[in-house]
């Protein structure tokens, strides 16, 4: 049996890509006590916002005052999605640690969702990755549709490889490999990975799996035999409902957490505080946490 | 990487180890149509009831009722739960094609569930494999708490290897690793599955897994990897919903066929005809499956 790593890095993706998807409005205040309560439950890495316009994303037009509103601690990165140049001279100024940039491993997907190619996708992303590294920053790409497409269906390891290799040559330092719509199973996502794994260090590599279909903590798992061991999680499986039409939430952290503790991998990361901050936020969106390992332990908890 | 199995065989417990903890009374016609939906989708193996004490167990009041309705298929094989040799009598009048019978790797499981030690219960069932066996009937023999116990906390692969060996020597012809409780990870799994393993061959080992704390496929998917070609899983997820207290919800079967599906593993079930029969047995219970597959699927029907 292959040997698994022995520490893992979370990056809670909840108050971005989670709330994003969430259709209700949820204040400032809240989302930077979401923020308080995973640095507080253990997580170095937090996907705080996005600089895209209110237009597309109203969730998240206070992107600025919840930068202003954390509570920043030593040792924690808070990263945000940076669309295009301007988006990423607003977040400059919010000082983020990290900007996320992002392009599909499907054409009809890329032209759906943005409206151009994947080619100029990247090209759009070449002044922003310039202008973060002039600033010091790092720039992780999110590579979506890295298994699947709802256009396209199955999308090729050759399709994700073409978009590894665009992203690595305008200079992007990170590679998040997404499994945007929850399909992949644990070989197709290994093929996947062992695509970025062959332009990007496994220190640069991560992944990000949707829970659409129960599928994400066995592709984890399958990650980490191949020694990947930085993902992408979301407190409480915020960023899709179980109960609405083409839920597409995110794995949940705590799920990820509990396999991780039962497998001998640190996190750093405090479950039960875990569970409070994913009890918190579902608080506020009036429903309970889309996440197995809170909603068993909440209800120990109730005794 | 391992070779996977090429093939692998579920057995739906639904009907039985499923309704069996639902509290909502289900009518015998309901519990047949669901076995008829079952083999209909292409299940080969089917749990179908339990000859327990109505007394305990009042859903499965109706067992000798549901085995004379239900339409037998050729090549499906029907078994039913038998505690004892008085269970085991009133089974045999009804010509399962298998039984089942169970042990706990938890003593204070054992004694808290039935009432007597785990080589009492072992010592019990004696007759009734004496009895199977003496009426050409293969014994299947469930291992209950083989990660955790929820009154002992870890169960060592000791006393899972110990469980495993009485099982053998009063003749199981095949033995069933259970994470009752659903805590396992996937390589406690593993080394409870390797104890097993052990003593029984590959073609009499299977794996029984409870989604509570959404850990299932992960093991299913470790399972795998030991060559493990023999599941237990539940249409809908029957067995424990997510909304009430100390939900132990066994794997939904729809789950696992999307993971063999995407992993080329041959199940010879089809897909949407388990999803079918999911549908009409949550709705007769008046709730959606407890299946994440389910019901991403039954929302893109509704477009």
């Amino acid at each position: 049996m292959s040997k698994l790593p022995t520490h893992v890095t979370l990056v809670d993706v909840g108050p971005r890509d989670g709330l994003q998807n969430e259709k209700q409005a949820v204040s400032t205040e809240d989302k930077a006590q979401l923020v308080a309560l995973l640095q507080a439950a253990g997580l170095k890495e937090i996907e705080v916002t996005s600089f895209v316009s209110p237009k597309w994303v109203p969730q998240m037009a206070d992107n600025a005052a919840v930068m202003a509103a954390i509570a920043r601690q030593p040792g924690v990165r808070y990263s945000v999605l940076t669309p295009n140049l301007k988006g990423f001279e607003s977040a400059l100024a919010t000082r983020p640690d990290e900007i996320v940039v992002f392009a599909a491993a499907s054409e009809a997907f890329s032209q759906k969702n943005i409206n151009c190619s994947i080619a100029e996708s990247i090209e759009r992303f070449v002044p922003v990755v310039e202008a973060a590294h002039a600033a010091g920053i790092k720039v992780r790409g999110a590579l979506s549709c890295a298994v699947g497409c709802p256009y396209e269906g199955d999308v090729s390891a050759d399709q994700v490889e073409r978009v590894v290799q665009l992203m690595k040559g305008i200079g992007v330092d990170h590679l998040g490999v997404a499994d945007t719509i929850g399909v992949g199973t644990p070989r197709k996502v290994q093929a996947a990975m062992e695509r970025a794994l062959k332009h990007y260090p496994l220190v640069e590599v991560s992944g990000h799996f949707h829970d659409t279909y129960g599928q994400a903590l066995a592709n984890i798992y399958a990650c980490l035999e191949l020694g990947v061991h930085h993902f992408d999680t979301s407190v409480a499986g915020l960023g899709g409902c179980p109960y609405a039409k083409g839920a597409t939430g995110n794995v949940a952290s705590e799920d990820v957490v509990f396999m991780f503790n039962g497998l001998g991998i640190d996190t750093g990361i405090d479950l039960d505080r875990l569970v409070d901050a994913g009890a918190f936020i579902s608080g506020v969106l009036g429903r309970p946490p889309v996440s197995r390992v809170a909603r068993a332990l909440l209800a120990k908890r109730q005794g």
